[in-house]
């Protein structure tokens, strides 16, 4: 069965519809490879752009932030937020500046923020953040104290409709173009993780396999990481 | 001498200071070494966040879109802006929960984005576009057509206050909490150029560095290729 968000006002393409998908799977696989999300919201109106890193629980989102900060604060009770992700997978030049583009994949997800009140579910939630990214490593960690968890606001958003873009085709040019003596092509981006540079207090005897890491290993790619440790947190 | 924006109501830190940085010449180096923004914006109440390239000429910032889009018709008279550009440098795992951390750059600009609508400026505008990237490639590119020209908005926005945000240390924990066993690290982020996938109706005899491209050597990183691009184009 495919499920798919609904088509509205805000999260529908306007143009370049066979870039847009609206399954939840697309929109779900582009979210979970990804530590790092943009989230726009107003206070007094205007606009901010924080990044911050998220995970998604189903059809919610996850953020944390600062107890004193501005963005938890004002998105405590309900605040709307669009909260997008992107990879930038590549770039492409082409043979006139009309058609240099980007391959990219990224979602628009629409909803309203709220605080995890709850203290049960605000310490799941706490421990979820940590092995959503670095599966099994909260049980390594010694339990957050109260005044940690005071300190830290949770935000989740239930994913009212949501919006996924893609490009991932190739040079595009003007038939007429294709003489243009100029060199054109697909120049692949990859994010990859490096070497760890190792805390220099680490305990003897301590590995990444004992502490959640070991997706982590050098020259893996940061989103494949990503997808994996999330299919692992959250298997299906 | 030292350039910095005013702090303001909207760019000051409210925590972390140490973090925080207000001078031209960081913001600009975190902006020029990035070519993907994401821009939240606010229509009918509802904010948006959207992905898009970007470039900087001085204390101006400039995106593009179709003139179709619903971002560039809703930004083209005094939209007010927070323009986001983000360097997710590495993840950094500690030995409690609450330490865990991500190293990165960002930075947060403010201003009213409007379209450019003189004529010249537009032109010019749309071949920086391209030179900013790719130092001398328009140039070798077809002149772009009326046509071309008109489909595409560019918006340009003065910055009026922006903030740099920088964590870039190592892991810091607790002092009691050293004698936890687990492992802990700083593992840093790459995104690196690949092998270009050349376009299959490449002529014969045009090479990358004929046509803008020559910083594009596969595996270098991709914020050193366009902060050194950005400073071709724009040398002090």
């Amino acid at each position: 069965m495919t499920t798919a968000y609904p088509v509205t006002n805000r999260n529908r393409l306007r143009r370049r519809h066979e870039r847009g998908h609206y399954d939840h799977a697309t929109v779900h696989a582009i979210l979970d490879a990804a530590m790092i999300c943009h989230i726009a919201y107003v206070i007094d109106g205007q606009p901010f752009c924080t990044p911050t890193s998220f995970w998604r629980e189903g059809e919610r989102l996850y953020w944390h932030g600062s107890s004193a900060s501005r963005m938890t604060r004002a998105q405590a009770d309900g605040l709307p937020v669009c909260l997008t992700v992107t990879h930038h997978d590549a770039v492409v030049v082409a043979r006139s500046g009309f058609h240099h583009s980007v391959n990219y994949r990224c979602v628009m997800a629409y909803g309203r923020a709220r605080a995890v009140t709850d203290p049960q579910a605000k310490l799941r939630a706490v421990d979820a953040f940590i092995d959503r990214f670095y599966p099994g490593r909260a049980a390594a960690l010694r339990p957050p104290t109260e005044q940690e968890v005071k300190a830290i606001t949770i935000v989740g958003m239930e994913i009212d409709d949501a919006a996924a873009k893609i490009r991932s085709t190739g040079v595009a040019d003007e038939e007429e173009d294709y003489a243009t003596p100029v060199w054109c092509a697909v120049l692949p981006l990859r994010t990859v993780v490096g070497a760890p540079e190792e805390c220099p207090r680490q305990l003897p005897g301590v590995t990444p396999d004992t502490s959640g890491m070991t997706g982590f290993a050098p020259g893996r790619r940061f989103d494949e990481v990503m997808l994996e440790s999330y299919r692992a947190a959250y298997p299906t």
